[in-house]
């Protein structure tokens, strides 16, 4: 299967949709919504150089449901109750993004306190900051040009962040070394990973490099692989246990592939998003063998890798495994790894931080990535700061370690809580079953939805999961995703909704869900 | 010509050296940086899934001076120098990039109050911060998810700095409207001018896009062609005439490139990087009637807009100009005009911020630059919150404005003396040849090679002026770019120095340079 536009459900419609194309009752202002300044254009004079026809396709087949027009109508409906039009809800609710701090989180004290500092280095004389979070601030801006945020840093990241992110990562790993120069900060996790990718696509035709990607997946990839012109190839998660991985699921997906395509990399997302499935070590060993035995690039997705709830499941990094599986693997298998301040506890995405660690990478190609991303100059700053404060928090022995500890402890505590929460009110409403969230931050619930409804959303073009997630918004101000945004088994239909709502809403807002679903199904049967 | 590769001078060596490409004496340490790590590696052991062979082959002919091989060389001469190893000079002085903070220049101070404010909310209560800062700082918050800088930003910026935005630009242009739905912020302006690029390419063989670029050129744009797989097609700036540009010579470029391609855009960078000229307004409206006739894309590259010394220069937009040309071109001709917080007297370009407008884009390209720009998420928030204060600062009524006014005066102010300093000073050095530095932030001054240096040059497999280069940083510590990496006329020599550092050190700077040109010369005569 080839691009993000071929899954079945009409996902191709959801973004990619021209002027003629049939659009859902009260969502085309949102289809439209770019056009608002200047109606005369609407249409094309015929004499554009850029139109639809003349543009990359690559980037027409590109498709990113997080953000679709879903996410256009809620902006619309929001605007609109600003505007006092009578709606059957007084508030949207945003649970299609993974966004904490605009869901009410509070950021962690002790990160805004050194940013702050950093930014205007005045404050270091203010006797209202603790001095560790000085010190802090001070060591970082001792490692920026000029002494200031405002100067560009060298294109993998500052040196010392660098150096704190990998004695992280030999803290996470048991004592495994990191070695820096094999870290480079990113603008989020999505730019690394759309940098990886870059390095891989190559070939024509059959030669034309094949990527592994689990269904369901986080978007980014099928958008990426799109705009790259690589081929996306599909392994289904297990959805009977758990969205478990299983090789041989594997092993199917590359045969079918091999046949035209030419598959050079396996990407894994653990946490698993949507899903939420938290991998154990067996099956991370039984990835990393059959990647090496089948010579795929391993690009491990682990922006979850705070985020670990359920009893009994534990995060273990690719890297930790493979170093621990010795040779060959450890000294030949190649991964990136890729992780952000935009999840975890301190959900800080609108800093744009992230990095990845390469493994065992190819040193000539490492140049390659190094001036690749010269050309971009650097990452944002600020967001490399958020990094090195997360990378290494305050120390016991720190004043601010006693605050920052408990307000991390809390949150943590929370999702825990939503998270169990969500999967319990879920499972108990007829017709909706829900996985364990073990980890992330989203529910992946199946919904059957009556052949009266599925109907229906074929006669206006629709992908039944994003009708009843269109009906959902309109009615009740929930805003989630529906799951073929993200892929599924023909015939299953799903959404993705996060589990980030304050818990005083959080409960009120799944049984509302609950029973639109319930009216729904009445409805169209 | 296509590509960067292909120009004379060796470029291609700069920075896709293999491991067994020649180097130059000192600078092998350099070119295999990224492998320090994990020396075992440095020879790829035939199993990696990724090689030099088998990656994207579209990255590798990618080239990016400015942070080449030269910066790497000056990063490791700064670390000798801290080690204590004996060097003819004391301090490597990195004029190779337009990073004002990096050469000691201070950041505005009510830019840092109002982004502090908005990174640390509890600073709203400190007597500390004058009232403006924090109206503007609540103005902000109030516009973020969450009200917290760490929430993601619609992908096309913050509504409220989209306004703010526009309403610069209005100003700018005398009242000419600019619509909010037509400006998308991003990660600086390169962020932007890839985006717009990236819509712009497609076909194949002798369909393939063709983008017209001048030549010097800032390689960002040759880069980024590489990487699209366009086809770069150059025009030349006459150096003669101060580096003006021609419409006869787009017409040649042009003709010339139709043979083998499709050529659909044109960039024009105005003030010039590096070349430093500023456009007239004929100049501007020949271009604009130039490209509408033969059908291309324009794309401005506007990041120096503040940035113009010379007297009876004045900066003119594109778009003010074509608006006022009137139909066909205000109505029909497409138009995208990049700015950056990075440059102009605020020179914070480590945040990453950045708009482009768009003008007469057909509205269904517009939803689908939209949606890849999704993918991405959004630009980094801090950069945003810079952006707006950078498009609305204090108002003469303003507790702050006095302060402001007299900061940004006086960065705009040295920056017109050096540039005036940098002409004089280069111009007075035998074989050694400036332009007026009428914007911008550089100088690119042509420099006469003897015979024998360009044939040792040659020898080492190297371009005649990044021997020069290589040469004057090893034994000046000066580190400045070769023309080659920005493109220059066959046979002709030329490097660009920014005028950033500060005045005292301007001045010896530029004597020292020009007295080693002087020995170099003697030296191969």
């Amino acid at each position: 299967v080839q691009g993000g536009g071929s899954r079945p459900g009409g996902g191709s419609w959801l973004l990619a949709a021209g002027p003629s194309a049939p659009r859902p009752s009260g969502a085309s202002g949102g289809a439209a919504r770019g056009t608002r300044g200047r109606p005369e254009r609407e249409v094309s004079d015929g004499r554009d150089v850029l139109t639809l026809d003349t543009m990359n396709p690559c980037v027409r087949r590109v498709e990113y449901a997080v953000r679709g027009p879903i996410v256009l109508r809620a902006l619309e409906l929001e605007q609109e109750l600003r505007q006092g039009v009578k709606k059957p809800f007084t508030e949207v609710i945003r649970a299609n993004i993974g966004d904490a701090q605009a869901m009410g989180q509070k950021p962690i004290t002790f990160l805004r306190q050194v940013l702050a500092l950093c930014v205007h280095p005045d404050l270091l004389n203010s006797p209202d900051f603790p001095e560790d979070a000085k010190r802090k601030a001070e060591r970082i801006l001792q490692a920026c040009g000029g002494h200031s945020l405002g100067a560009y840093s060298v294109s993998s990241g500052i040196q010392l962040i660098r150096e704190d992110v990998a004695s992280y990562i030999e803290r996470r790993d048991g004592g495994i070394p990191a070695d820096p120069n094999n870290i480079y900060l990113s603008t989020g996790a999505s730019d690394a990973i759309l940098t990886v990718l870059k390095l891989l696509v190559a070939g024509e035709g059959p030669t034309r490099t094949g990527v592994l990607i689990p269904i369901p997946q986080y978007p980014l990839y099928s958008a990426a692989l799109a705009e790259l012109n690589a081929v996306q190839v599909d392994y289904y998660l297990d959805e009977e246990r758990a969205w478990a991985l299983d090789v041989a699921e594997l092993r199917r997906a590359l045969c079918q592939a091999r046949d035209h395509c030419c598959p050079r990399a396996l990407c894994i997302i653990n946490p698993g998003n949507p899903t939420g499935q938290v991998q154990a070590r067996e099956c991370i060993e039984a990835v990393i063998r059959f990647a090496f035995e089948e010579r795929l690039f391993l690009m491990a997705d682990e922006v979850y890798q705070d985020n670990v709830y359920a009893e009994g499941s534990q995060f273990h990094s690719f890297k930790k495994v493979l170093t621990e599986m010795g040779p060959p693997y450890a000294t030949q298998q190649e991964l990136a790894s890729f992780h952000s301040v935009s999840k975890g506890y301190m959900g800080e995405c609108g800093f744009r931080g992230g990095y990845v660690e390469v493994v065992n990478l190819d040193a000539a190609v490492q140049q390659q990535m190094q001036k690749l991303l010269s050309v971009r100059l650097c990452p944002p700053v600020p967001g490399q700061v958020l990094l090195s404060m997360v990378v290494s928090p305050p120390a016991p022995s720190d004043p601010s370690f006693a605050q920052f500890q408990a307000e991390r402890q809390a949150v943590l505590a929370e999702l825990a809580a939503k998270a169990k929460l969500t999967e319990q009110v879920f499972n108990e409403a007829p017709g909706i079953r829900c996985n364990p969230v073990q980890g992330a931050m989203y529910s992946f619930p199946r919904v059957q939805l009556p052949p009266r409804a599925v109907q229906r959303a074929q006669e206006l073009g629709l992908a039944p999961d994003m009708f009843f997630c269109m009906r959902l918004l309109e009615e009740t101000g929930i805003c989630v995703v529906p799951g073929s945004g993200f892929g599924q088994r023909e015939g299953t239909y799903h959404f993705r909704m996060t589990i980030l709502p304050p818990m005083e809403k959080l409960r009120p807002l799944l049984e509302k869900l609950s029973q639109f679903h319930a009216k729904f199904t009445r409805e169209y049967s």
